[in-house]
């Protein structure tokens, strides 16, 4: 692990990115604002404020759902972004809310005066702004480059300029690629050259699990190199899929330890319990909890309490019952029908002790 | 990436781990056998077989169970693992038939004199051994050593006595933890030290999100290293998807390029195709092509055929319609009802122009 990279510190709301502050975790909003759908949207984000999400992410692509978003921004506590292409007069607007942050892609936004445009309001209301550069979406001109990186850093430098003549601070950079390694390059190279603050992941990385592959290799590789500020596992899949993935990655690389690490084995013809029955009945209840702490469910007794000794409880099939154990020693035998109860209760019982 | 480390090649059944050949990628059977089963496990493994994978393990725990593996091993062109523990005479009764390779935890056999019988059965039958090493189930003596990932490498040269005095050559190692850092270690030392083909994967690492996580990072770092002959992503889900795990790692670090990559945007509040659906509809389709292609599956205008260019084939919505496009080039519009079959025919006519 190298250390941290050094960038500039960018007040997004209530967050910072950048810094030398926790790298943080960032998803996107998946369907349409609707009118009657603010209040239910609200308790959303809420509910994945504790999975572990810091930001959020809406496409606003008319007049519309900027009038949404605004009312949204009223209603929550979590710092929502903008995300803008084409029209940059729906950045303006979101910015008299303001909202936190406006992603603008400078692709497809066209004149240079328009990106000042939005600059220059973003300042005076104490807004951030992301420059995403996508591999997919270059300013003419650099689309045919043959080092593609390298082309996603020169679309990056084209608005450096703009801000810099405006004083601008508060922006983070993305570069982005559906190519892991593409992804990687263009990052590492960035971040030699400057100290803005990174936005991470690989983009449109395809379903649940090669999306996973794509992102938990790109982004830990770049982790491991010291850079990255905040990161999106972009899926197509659910949100809550996107946090539990991004958060998942930082635990993994050490960068960051909230919540619950599990083991689990992943059944065979020797299982006796039902690890994956239990995992799901047990998930929401896990991913409530912010507390580090690592649990095994395990499936029988090849490897139940000591291939899990080091976690800090678990639970295995024996028979008829199921066991719970503490650091490798037995607290509990139980039926199946009370499993679920009685290891939340004791899961709860030891985030009782170590808060 | 570092060039791939030699290691000895080892026979399993039609299968070569090692030697420079392909990585293999593995998975295990979840459920017990049942004899009434055996015609569609086999129809089972078929499947998995055209999914990528190239080698099934299943745990034994009785000689029922070993009666049934010797009659699916005759059913079936995968070359099948017996999992054995604790007791070395299932191992002897699997040989009989004999199984294509024998999976054994030194940790739980017992007696050095059990693990020799079966080397030398297994050499008499022309099988070969898996040595799984686990950082849970350690041989008595090393199972408090400070440096978990060097006693992992100690408990695996505990059996290369035996081996070397019977001249026993096919065999694989693998070191497994259920921590990432470690099972890299263990796997690096063991690596630089001996040149025995080695299984990689992280153990019990969860369910599927987690579990992804775990391994991607785990298995890309030692294959970047150049280390692993064969492959398991383990996880609390099922062999499918342990497979399409394991081949999307194989390809995101360039080792393996069988069959689909997919691009697909993670869809937003501008989406007006419903991409999650459309995958589902075609991931059956998608798994069973083995020809190395880049699909897209895009939501919207924003990032459909232009983000998308360097795809093979692709489709995104556009108003009422779906649009097919190929090298970012549109080939046809299509009403949404048509757009799976559609698809599906220029992916096939792709196919035949490219095999």
């Amino acid at each position: 692990m190298e250390e941290r990279k050094k960038t500039r510190a960018v007040k997004v709301g209530s967050l910072i990115i950048g810094g030398g502050f926790p790298v943080s975790v960032q998803t996107m909003w998946k369907k349409p604002l609707a009118k009657d759908e603010i209040a239910s949207t609200a308790d959303s984000l809420e509910r994945l404020s504790r999975m572990g999400c810091d930001l959020m992410r809406f496409a606003v692509p008319d007049e519309e759902t900027a009038e949404l978003l605004g009312a949204l921004s009223r209603r929550t506590a979590m710092p929502l972004v903008a995300d803008i292409h084409f029209d940059h007069r729906l950045a303006l607007r979101c910015l008299d809310f303001p909202v936190a942050k406006i992603r603008i892609n400078p692709g497809n936004i066209g004149d240079e005066r328009k990106v000042r445009e939005v600059v220059a309001k973003a300042a005076g209301q104490g807004a951030a702004l992301r420059i995403g550069v996508n591999e997919g979406s270059l300013p003419k001109g650099l689309e045919n480059e043959s080092d593609t990186a390298l082309a996603m850093v020169k679309a990056a430098e084209m608005e450096m300029d703009s801000l810099a003549r405006l004083d601008f601070k508060d922006v983070v950079f993305s570069l982005k690629s559906s190519r892991v390694d593409t992804m990687v390059r263009a990052n590492s190279l960035f971040s030699k050259a400057y100290d803005f603050a990174l936005h991470i992941g690989v983009t449109e990385a395809g379903p649940l699990i090669p999306g996973i592959v794509k992102n938990a290799i790109g982004i830990s590789e770049l982790l491991r190199q010291g850079i990255g500020d905040t990161l999106r596992v972009s899926l197509t899949s659910s949100p809550d899929d996107e946090v539990l993935a991004g958060n998942e990655i930082l635990r993994a690389v050490g960068c960051r330890n909230l919540g619950i690490n599990i083991i689990s084995c992943p059944r065979c013809g020797r299982t006796s319990f039902n690890v994956e029955k239990f995992l799901e009945d047990v998930s929401e209840f896990i991913q409530s909890i912010r507390i580090p702490l690592t649990i095994a469910v395990m499936g029988c007794v090849v490897n139940g309490p000591g291939e899990a000794k080091k976690a800090d409880i678990g639970i295995t099939g024996a028979g008829k019952n199921a066991i719970i154990f503490r650091n490798g020693e037995i607290i509990k035998k139980v039926p199946y029908s009370d499993a679920v109860n009685e290891f939340r209760s004791e899961v709860l019982r030891l985030c009782e002790q170590r808060s």
